[in-house]
């Protein structure tokens, strides 16, 4: 008996991981839930038939998404992450001791129970003390947020279901205001390789622009992703993510990484010409 | 009806691509030879069912291995291409006017053959007066020249099969051989994603170390290949890699490309941790 987990990434492109067991399998008021084990990436979660994350490569979305901010802003201590429920982002967080609250506005609560229960090595570290959780509706809660993080992280899934509100406008015109004078906004920026991925990829790019004055992109290599390239979004009110990196203070403080480091957080932000020219056609 | 291309990536992950129809299937001495057409990737080659370039994605690969020595070396003249018999290696350096000789070696006459007929975008720089090819061993060729190359590209396919000699010491010690004292080698240097894969790419790296007093690895992002993470190996007498290069008069060139620039090319030297370690553990 074979059993395949298959994705597609455009109509007439398909990744496809043979599964040992479906481990879970559950509807939210959102959602499709599942959590499969596999020989090659360990087990994996998806939402909707789409991958979020693997065992074998979670480590390098989570890592970008967290330490890249982290090595620009020089006093990091109120942190917003908007989704996020699998709980990578927040272990990434925890590791900074300057770190004083960590919100986590996840919509669904599910997602988080399954994570815990079936993905411990992601979702480890919900029990810090620092870390308070809250199953709302990510653009209700920053509406009502204004001056307050110095980070917003948002780890969101695709722009269509249940994370189509944090891909808009609004959205993060709430997050600029949610920011001390300050802050940096992060967000998984989707990909540029497949066409229709560009478009949603443009169309948030250009929201963010007009709503931050700084903004660049910048991009790590993940497998189990549509192209395996994908791109993530710096947005900041005052500091640049190459000008402003303190690579030295970042180091000292000995983090051991698998995919992160200082030489590679610049690199990241070179992009290929194509991705240049995708992104200065909406600037 | 739905025809579809699907490549083991490992024995438990494929990645497929529907196709229109194919254009050819042919087996020469060494190997099987199909071309495809398919909407996303469109044509597409591979040897032994192994997928070999798109026409969607080729320019990465072959940008990306002939622009990086070609932006270190201060003059390169004389070029050596091992394999590369779908021309696009040939392509990249065609636009170089201070280019006087591109020798390109390939074992496999029909591959060039199958490729100036299917696959014309890449295929499409074999007149060029400066381009010689022979039909011939990669290894057995090497070992006659002596000091006669600025730049060997080896654009080999995987190690095993017919490009298996193109991993071994004795052929990177003859590569050393046949460069002028400030000589260049650049090759495709497989990917450190998957087990089995990094354990073939530390093998090569160990062989390449112990043959040149320099040696780098860079990496690009190549959907079409396993992980999407790929590796190529810059391996130099005398230049180094980011030090030397020569960006002003690079960029002063005034060419059109697609995935590569300057700033991308010290970026791609930043690997992640990961595969800085896999690289650290042979040297």
């Amino acid at each position: 008996m074979e059993l395949w987990f298959t994705e597609k990434h455009t109509p007439t492109v398909k990744f496809s991981i043979q599964v040992d067991r479906q481990l879970y399998c559950g509807h939210s008021e959102f959602q499709r839930i599942d959590v499969f084990d596999s020989k090659e990436f360990g087990r994996f979660l998806t939402l909707d038939g789409y991958m979020m994350l693997t065992e074998k490569d979670e480590f390098i979305y989570h890592e970008m998404i967290v330490h890249v901010p982290m090595a620009v802003h020089p006093a990091p201590k109120k942190v917003l992450i908007i989704g996020g429920g699998d709980g990578g982002a927040v272990r990434e967080l925890t590791r900074y001791q300057s770190i004083e609250q960590i919100d986590l506005v996840e919509i669904d609560e599910l997602v988080v129970e399954v994570c815990k229960k079936h993905l411990p090595h992601t979702a480890c570290c919900f029990g810090d003390e620092r870390v308070s959780v809250y199953y709302q509706d990510g653009l209700k809660f920053v509406r009502r947020c204004e001056q307050e993080y110095d980070l917003i992280i948002v780890d969101s899934t695709d722009p269509f279901g249940p994370g189509e509100g944090l891909f808009t406008k609004e959205f993060y015109g709430n997050c600029f205001k949610a920011l001390k004078e300050d802050g940096i906004m992060v967000n998984q920026h989707e990909s540029a390789f497949y066409q229709d991925d560009a478009v949603a990829m443009q169309r948030a790019h250009k929201r963010i622009v007009d709503s931050f004055p700084i903004s660049r992109v910048y991009q790590a290599h993940i497998p189990t992703y549509p192209s395996g390239h994908w791109l993530f979004g710096f947005a900041s009110k005052k500091y640049y993510p190459i000008e402003d990196l303190k690579a030295v203070k970042w180091n000292a403080l000995g983090f051991k990484t698998r995919y992160y480091n200082t030489k590679l957080h610049v690199g990241a932000f070179a992009l290929p010409n194509y991705v240049e020219e995708l992104l200065r056609d909406v600037e």
